[in-house]
């Protein structure tokens, strides 16, 4: 019977998933030593042969993914020959290129070390690009939170939406989850100034007085591309607008940013957990584990 | 010809070095984006196919084990076929075997690691357990710093000195620093109370009236273990002490909790740089590596 190991940075979403997968689950043991380095222990004797375990890399990343490393070790210690290693969000995507020569692919180096360190499959949610998948040797899975997305607002039964990516990169994105809410869906582009260098949004007309705005982006960090956007939303009339995304790392005063850019309401799934992680991707991450048990 | 790799976690170490075995060195690039995740850049075109990668694992220590496992992987890019990873200090040494049943043997788990993002050969100074380089399967060497502090000392003429190991762990160490000084030498016992459980050093007669007491430990982290010692020694007379170590982890107050049990000088190698790493192991190493070119 296969069991699920939950790390400590997935918490919440380990206990959902193992509940809709009716598994036993164990909850990782972890600590930090004094001097800062992270202890990890699996609190069982022996465990399945075939094991999920679920820890998610969002910052403090570094440490995060030293513990899934050590995490992945224990486990083939104490007998796990099948591991199923689930990162909701995988750190260091979106260094998936040299854009200078000498640059260090991070996400190929640790795909890699995930590898090697004992994972026999990979999932995860929205990785920044799907190519990157190309760095893992194992069978990898990026899996959609769109339709988590989708069901909130069907839930909150959401009136007159209109979806909108931030960029052209969150189109498909947005247009799965516009799908779903059967509504119109949009992206702005993004243009560089020829002299300042500054990259602005560039302003389209839309129809979107009196509805609500949906934006939708794979990531929020700062929230400056989303401010910009809510900003010419708001200038077009729209009745509401909320920004939402799969992975909220948040840095600094990202959600300040966006409330005074005109952004009612900003949220996120728990492929990363925070306060504003409303969402969860537990029903489209159990139904892609059943699929593979 | 062979070049070095300056990872950023030993600068100054990694340019003497190079100027002891007059290599050329490169400076690896690093900085940190606003979201926590490092970045890695070596910045040349192509580098020789024999490489030496000089990088400590001192805390923050998941911060510079990822660094290391970059620079691996983006060395391996640029065209080196046989890299000599250097890492004066070893983080997670100290998790060597498994105290409770489920534990991450965290040292075993970061040698595969280290291995599989590249390196060939594995080079650290004073171990917490020699026998941790059993986890390696690629050749693995464990220098001593001794000579080092030795140097130090008798470059400064000290007078009247007694070398003693604040524990029997560090016996070996504060032997190979006495023997160099051609003095005296004593290790302490710690004791653990029976009722209390707490572990206490116990008092033992010296004969160090007036003599320049020289205590060596590999590690020095909180400090109290040698603010036992010093106290002793002190009421035993001791003219002047010396709390030397070849990793000054330093947690806390560590410096303060020495001084105020009698230290007068607290002092360390460039294994972990900080204001008190005043020794350098630069001619260990360079000797080291020249054996092994």
């Amino acid at each position: 019977m296969v069991e699920v190991l939950i790390g400590p940075a997935s918490r919440e979403l380990g206990v959902k998933v193992t509940q809709e997968l009716n598994l036993k689950s164990i909850l990782v043991e972890s600590k930090v030593f004094p001097d800062g380095e992270s202890y990890i222990r699996i609190p069982e004797e022996k465990i399945d042969r075939e094991i999920i375990l679920i820890q998610s890399t969002y910052p403090p990343q570094n440490k995060h993914l030293i513990e899934l490393f050590l995490m992945l070790d224990a486990a083939k210690d104490l007998g796990a020959e099948k591991i199923t290693a689930v990162v909701p969000y995988l750190a260091y995507a979106r260094q998936d290129k040299r854009f200078r020569p000498g640059e260090a692919i991070s996400v190929k180096a640790l795909a890699k070390l995930i590898e090697k360190a004992g994972a026999d499959k990979f999932i995860t949610f929205n990785i920044h690009k799907e190519k990157s998948l190309e760095f893992f040797n194992i069978n990898s899975i990026n899996l959609s939170g769109a339709p988590a997305i989708g069901s909130y607002f069907l839930q909150k039964g959401v009136v007159n939406p209109y979806v909108v990516a931030p960029d052209e990169g969150a189109y498909n994105l947005a247009l799965e989850v516009s799908k779903i809410l059967n509504c119109e869906c949009t992206y702005f582009e993004k243009k560089r100034d020829r002299i300042t260098g500054v990259v602005k949004t560039e302003a389209k007309e839309l129809d979107i007085k009196g509805k609500t705005a949906i934006i939708v982006d794979d990531i929020i960090s700062t929230g400056s591309t989303i401010a910009n956007v809510a900003e010419i939303l708001k200038s077009q009339g729209a009745k509401k607008i909320y920004a939402v995304c799969i992975h909220p790392i948040l840095i600094n005063d990202a959600q300040n940013r966006m409330k005074m850019a005109g952004v009612d309401e900003i949220l996120g799934t728990d492929c990363i957990p925070s306060e504003i992680s409303k969402i969860t991707v537990s029903k489209v991450l159990a139904e892609a584990l059943k699929r593979e048990l």
